[in-house]
């Protein structure tokens, strides 16, 4: 198993109103470390890309014991640690300054064609050079708890904009956080800290669509949704605590 | 003149999808390189919040001859040229690896009283640290031209999220820009690249707000403002070339 750690100063615009590294950057710390070691690998993106291959996510569990505040520097650790023909499992560990664990990301990968955009198998050579271990079935997250047919939900409408995009032509993952904690009353959010993330994503967004953000909360937990003209496009579920 | 440099590596998430840095990032750098300047002089955030104080800014001159692509590495100098007894104007040099200037951003600056938000004069000793030029008058920047009483201009209403509000408490200048562009068609935004903005701050934002964005396109000049209940919030004026 090939170790690759990248390090990162929290900046004001990565913070949220907390002044704590926002849920969407968390996201985005963890792919960029993922980036980084397949660029260091020789298998980055012009490589895939040239094979007409892509990777995506499918679900990420995130645990959350502190979110680093602005100007802390961290260290986000990454490493591939399963695969079958068609999965990759890798996990993320952000490490504070006394190396202390105060996120871990858990993700779910595969390949598609980019024409098509149907899962692809993964390239031997590709995957080889992650030194991960093959496995006949990677161990799986569990799937985010359903909305139930008598579960009141709220909701709010988000239109995907022009910056939602991101260079590969589809909404950024994160943006999903950020839709379904928006829905949330910021009364709630001042109050509570979230503690676990679990997202799968089902079906893409694309740029000029509108979205429903629903959300059904429960004490120290919510359920979440984004639809997207009546089809589940994600679904989450979130823990809080309360500060 | 105390200068002042940053250097940061464009990433995947700070770029829309023409793989480039994206509108609100320049000024996210930017504020970042004055930020870490005022650490770096010891008159920090918490230096000035310590005396109930706090910067904002009021006008942006942006001149973009090229923005800077995915993963390269650019740096960001800043100096405060000029100050009378209530503003500060502030230049920002973006540099490419070869030296070459690739986006000029000019800004005018001034100290609120946190309290009543209301303008406060510059204490000298903050101001000193600068090394700035003191004039009777700074040098202005030119106002955005105006919506005339007989343009047509096109609108889409914005809520204001959770995640548009930073550390402190306000909505982050760099949202302007992303409302502004947002309201242009994606087919246009495809099809040009922008060169020029000049924005005006008129009145502040505040969460859970309705915010109008407002569009008057002409060739290769738009002009944009920023409503709230009827309030002009921000004008500013773009300037663009076909692709």
């Amino acid at each position: 198993m090939k170790k690759y750690e990248i390090k990162r100063r929290v900046e004001y615009y990565e913070a949220d109103t907390t002044q704590k590294l926002s849920l969407p950057m968390i996201l985005n710390y963890a792919v960029l470390a993922s980036k980084c070691q397949s660029d260091e690998l020789g298998v980055g993106q012009d490589f895939h890309l040239g094979r007409g291959l892509g990777w995506i996510i499918l679900q990420y569990e995130v645990i959350i014991k502190r979110r680093p505040k602005i100007g802390e520097i961290i260290r986000i650790q990454t490493f591939a640690t399963q695969y079958n023909p068609f999965f990759v499992r890798r996990p993320f560990v952000f490490l504070d300054e006394n190396d202390n664990e105060i996120i871990r990301v858990d993700s779910i990968w595969t390949m598609i064609d980019m024409t098509n955009r149907r899962m692809a198998r993964l390239p031997q050579d590709i995957i080889d050079q992650y030194d991960a271990k093959r496995v006949k079935q990677i161990s799986r997250i569990p799937n985010p708890e359903k909305f139930s047919d008598d579960d009141q939900y709220t909701e709010r409408d988000y239109h995907v904009r022009y910056l939602d995009i991101d260079g590969n032509k589809h909404v950024n993952n994160s943006k999903y956080f950020e839709w379904m904690q928006d829905v949330i009353a910021p009364e709630y959010l001042l109050t509570h800290e979230i503690t676990y993330i679990n997202l799968k994503f089902e079906n893409e967004i694309r740029l000029g669509h509108t979205i429903l953000s629903q959300v059904v909360q429960n004490d120290n937990k919510s359920k979440h949704r984004i639809m997207m003209e009546n089809v589940i496009s994600a679904e989450a579920e979130f823990k809080w605590r309360k500060i």
